[in-house]
Formats: C-alpha cells, structure tokens, sequence
C-alpha cells in the first residue's frame, strides 16, 4: 500500500476570490510516485473549523506526511514555517467575522511546536531547482498558524511517527495585479515547489545542518 | 512594409550569470503580428558603449517604437519608467570596471525627457492581463538610466515620430533563489508583459489618463 | 545685510494632523548665524496655491537659498531630492480635495530641473553629525514635487543665483505611533538636520562628488 | 524593601562600535520610582556567556521584572517580542567567532516560552506615550533569543513570580547614518520606552486584551 501524503490548502479570505494554496494544492491530488500517492484538502479560513477538517483529514487518510499551505500576501518566496506558536491574535476577521484575540489554541497546550518537516533541506533544495524559498520564524498569529499548531499538537498527542508542517506561498501574478507592491509566484512553481518539498521530506529522515536564522 | 518594433535587453552585470531583459527581450526576436515585426538587440551594461549600440540599432532599424528593458533587482513587478533624466551617478562600476559618479549623460542636454510610450495604458492593459505592474518615478542613475535618457535624447533630437521608453523587470525565479528576500517573476510573464506593451502602445496615440503617481 | 535663507514646511494633509515639515521649518524662524537669516513660511497642500505662496515668498523675500521641506511618511531618513519633475500625478486629493493626475505643471516648461543645492555635500555633512540621510531619486509626483518643480522654474525663469532644493523628512515618533511600520525621526534632529544643510549649502557653491546614486 | 527592576542590554556586535540597548539601560542604573529600583547590566553577544552572565544576575539581585533589551537593526519601532523559541541558528558568527546551527537551547526543554511581561499594555503605552512600537512575532534565532529562551526556562524551573520578557530596539540615528536605508531611534527615546515598560508591566498583572497579531 503506498504511503499518504496529505496536501490542505485554504479557501479564499480577506476579500480575495482565489487563494493560491489551494490552487496549487488542488492541482496535485492524486500525484503519486513510487510508493506514495497525494491527498489534498481544502480548508475553510475559519478558526476552530479549519483545524477539525484538519483533523478529520488526518484520522481518515493516516498519513505520513502532512504538509498544510497558506497565502501570505506580500512574501516573495516559498517560505517554510520553523513553528507553529499556542496562541490565537487575529489582525482581522475569519470567513465567519470572528476575530479571536489572544487566545491559546489548545489550553494547557505547550507554548510551541517545531515543524516536523526538514525544513532546511526542503529550502536546500527548492533553491537548487531555482526556486526562492527561506525558512520563515513565524507563521503568523492568524488561521494559518491556527491549523499549523492545531496538526502538530494532533501529532503530538498521537506519538505518530507521522511528519508535518506548513509551507507559506505568495500572492499569484493576478493577485498581486491589484495589489502594486506585492510580489508573487506562479501557480506551476508553487506546484513544483511543493512537489520538491515532498520528495525532499521522503529522501530525509534527518533534516539538513545549515544556517538559516535571523537575527532579530 | 511591416513597422519595426526594437527591444533592447543587456548582458548580465554585477556578478549574475544571466539577464532577464535579455532573455525576455531575444524570445521574441521575429514575432510579428498585424503591420509590426520585432527586431531585438543586446546592449553592454557599459556607460558609453551602451547608448552608442542603441543609437546604431536605431538608425539602421528606424523603428516606430522601442523599449529598452533592463533588469531591476528587488523590485516586484513591470515597472514602467516615466522619466529619464541627464545625470550618471554609478552605485557599482559597470562591466568595463568603471563607476561613473554626478557626470551629466549629454552636457547641455535638458534635465530629463518623459517617456513617450502610453505608460499608463500600459500599466492598465498588463493589470488587466493578470500582471503585476507599476509607474516608476525613476529609472535609477546606472546604465539603464544612461540607455534611456541616450535613446529619448536620439529621438528629440531627430524630430522623429519613433516613441520610446524604458521597462524594468524583477529578477527571475533562479535569480531571486541566490537573493534570499528579493521577488521575481517568470520569464514567460515578462515576455507575455513585453507583448501586452508593443499592442498597447500600438493601440494609444495618446495615454490614458489613469492615477500612477506616488505622494513621494 | 543679511543674506536669507528661506524655509518652506507644509500644513497637514491625508489624514494627519501635524506636519513634521512645518513643525521643523518654523522652529528656524529668525534662525541666524554669520552673515544669514532663517525666514519660515507654511504652504497649504493644495496644489497651484502652494507653489502660488512660494513664489510670493520668494519675491518678498529675495533669498539666497529655499530649502523646501516636506513629509515623506514612511521614508527612514532626511532625504535630500535631486530632481524635479513636470507632472502633477496625484494618488490622493490635496486639501481642497482635487486629485490632478497627469497634467504638467508647467505648460511648455521642460521636463525637469535638477535641485541647486550641492545634495552630496548635504548627505555626507548630515551622516557625518550622526542623522541618517540619503540622496532620492524622486520627490513623488504630489504637492511636494510641485512646489519643488514650481521653485526651480522660477528660479530658472529669473536667472537667479538663487539656489534651491528639496528635503524630504520622515514621520515624527507620534506619528509613526499610529502607522505601525513606519519609520520616525525626531524633531530635533529635523531641526539640526535643516541647519546642516543650510550650513553646508553656504560653505559648497560647488558639490562634492560621491555616489549617491542607486541601480534602478 | 525596595522591588527589583532587572534591565540588560547587549555588549557591540557584528562591526558595530555602539549597542543601543546597552546605552539605553546604563542610563537606567539606579532609576526608582515609588517602590521600585533598577539595575541595569551588560551582556556579551555570545551563546552560553550570555545566558550564564543573566542567570547570575537573577540569582543575585532576585527581581521581580526583568525586561531583555537587544539591537535589531533595521526594525523601526520599540518592538515587543511575544514568544522565545527553543533553537540557535545563527546567520552570522557571535562576538567569540562561533556560528551555532540549529541547536536547542535547552537540551529536551520545551518548544518555547510566551514572555511573561503584559506586552500588548506595554505597545498601548508606548503608543499613547507618541512612541513607535508593535508585539513582535519572532525574536529571531540568534543571541538576543538566546537569552530569552533562557531566561524564560529559568523562570519555569524556578517556579518564581518573576515576569520577564524581551524588546527589540532600532539602530541609533547615528548608526543609520551608516547603513543608508534603516531606520532609528533617539536614545531618549528607548530610554522613555523602557521607563514606560516597567510601570506598565507593575501596573498589570493580567495583560490587556488588544490584537496585535498578524496573519503571516
């Protein structure tokens, strides 16, 4: 039986009609190669839902890799999250318009959890296939790093053996048409740039030693 | 006889290995549609030697339009240039090691000549199209700068009806993979852009008027 | 007698209730040193009637140098403005709530007049005191631009020696208290800055010549 | 007896003469206000010493706030950091020539730690007070959280009352002055921001609801 590799990417928000991350997610469902094959998922961009789908997703298809990807509007690369924080601070309101403030994910959760992913391999090797992509220190305090804490903590709590962690990508060009300033992807790199980060994922157990912090 | 279309690209310069404006530019050396046909040439990224190829390939081609294009990196969309103006001011040498500093590009020449392409229907038509573009207030003090200002001065001073103008594009995708933080945008997208500008300016004698400007 | 340096700053506009440009400006008033005298005059944000202001100052007054100062939120440093060019471009209505957008401001005047002030020597003397300071490329095409472009042509009509210049200076700390983001300066250090720079256009009746540029 | 106030501020680092955040908390030293008195230390900018000369300093003094200060070059604003994350990854080397790479903090410690500092009274504040500042999603990966990390672990082992957390500064003018492009702060400003700090932190024992997040 080949191993599952579960893509999600999110409905449109914030008055956008399309959201790239599930537009690439969506283009990849059923991409097998040797011995896996993808399932992708489309989440709503609403706290508590998009983290029960989520869940819902990981306990049908039992994967071994979970990889959930989110629109960051302004970003310029591929940016693969390091950690998914415990906390809930909405800058503006979900697809329901609550607007949840400083509140924890999973109450007595821990403050954090890291990626489980090799992130620094997986931005090795996207840069190597000429794609732009960085390690990012933060996935927000929004519905994206709500589901990012949400499957970590799922994983956690199951002493699964199985991988995750949370890739955010750019505007698409006609998004950032009618945002000047914003910088942007095409969907067949965003796609060809999650398929690298699955192959990458699969080829190492143990990520890559190299250096990609910040200072501040 | 068909109108002539020139675009000019430059070589690579400060230690990239490859120019976007170059490789959009050749890719569409002979395309030609309607009444016009598409001559494309390379210019050095030298002060000097750059103008002098472009003056040449102006008076042997007397094309109807060009547009120079050269690489911007850093920047995030098709910048349409609105003015050039009269001054070299060299952060960096140039390919033939030297940086030029506060010299004037023409002595007594005028300050700075607008554009003559239809800059904002431009910018509109590549929105509309689905591209990411903007009106630039400035090309810059470098050779791009140097090319632009050469070529409006070339053709006020020969009375001609030839309109003219400068294209800045992002770095491309493996461009922007070494420059970590930086946009970039596919080589098809800045082709495609460089098709939408030809037509566009073909279709406006006169420009839209469209807000393009910036408080500063 | 003395010799007058005339200092323009703006009222608030978008939004804003303080502009850091007057605020500076008339902290100068009556300023003097040497041979010289700091006359402070306000301009409304609208265009035709500020540069309308200016040249009735700067008729009155006969200076031998205007220093126009204008708010540039967002901007990190004193940026001191090298050209001025001949377009109004408005992304947002002035104070009697005209949004001009591409219309000269000068019918026939050339397209630009670059600054008189020796701008080299002003960014090297302020970083030298420890104030941050660039050389910009552009002034915007806003009620600033106008002013300066406004200055320079009648400072060119008149065959003045009167020289003349553009300084751009970023938001106060309580300002960018409110614009989450933005960069801030202090009032005092405007205030120093604008001396240096009246200082040092006295002291250079020839620029220095140091990059200053930038590649696009 | 008096409540101890601790403040630390880093020793220069990565070719700068001059560290904001330690010129800002000497001039502290000795500050009192109703029942409180701070003590201000230094810092080295290396892994291990760094958090070795902090531990010292909470054993000895025992304070009840201890607020982290660091440099971040580039940031504009009196940002106050949310969350300390439990990994080095160091882009550059640290003042002893070590670069670490993604190692823990804190061998099987735990993901991370939220400050314990109200920080989004503390923005309040500083905002009310005219003062530029925003909560902070990442402190970054290198010896300002670190230190953070650390101290923040030593709070939960000791199971003390202790509260503590970290602020990211911005250059000082006169460090902008020589990194064209970044914005600063006056000195008495930061110093105004950290007294402003600690009366809010003594002020609130449960922070204030505020958003202050972001969605990537």
């Amino acid at each position: 039986m080949k191993k599952i590799i579960l893509l999600t990417g999110f409905e449109p928000f914030n008055k956008e009609t399309i959201n790239p991350s599930w537009e690439a997610v969506r283009t990849l469902q059923g991409w097998h190669e040797g011995d896996f094959v993808v399932h992708a998922r489309q989440l709503p961009c609403v706290f508590g839902q998009a983290s029960k789908v989520m869940h819902q997703a990981v306990e049908e298809l039992q994967p071994s890799i979970v990889i959930a990807v989110g629109q960051a509007g302004g970003r310029v690369d591929l940016s693969v999250e390091r950690i998914a924080i415990n906390i809930d601070d909405a800058p503006i309101a979900d697809n329901q318009k609550r607007q949840i403030v400083d509140q924890p994910i999973v109450t007595s959760g821990p403050a954090a959890y890291f990626a489980t992913l090799p992130i620094k391999a997986i931005v090795h090797a996207l840069r190597e296939a000429g794609l732009p992509s960085s390690v990012s220190q933060t996935a927000g305090t929004y519905v994206c790093n709500h589901v990012f804490y949400s499957l970590m903590h799922q994983a956690h709590e199951w002493g699964t053996t199985m991988r995750a962690g949370f890739i955010h990508i750019p505007y698409l060009p006609q998004q950032a048409a009618a945002h000047p300033g914003s910088a942007s992807m095409k969907l067949e790199d965003m796609v060809e740039g999650l398929r690298i980060a699955i192959r990458t994922t699969l080829a190492h157990d143990v990520d890559m030693r190299e250096a990609g912090g910040v200072t501040h």
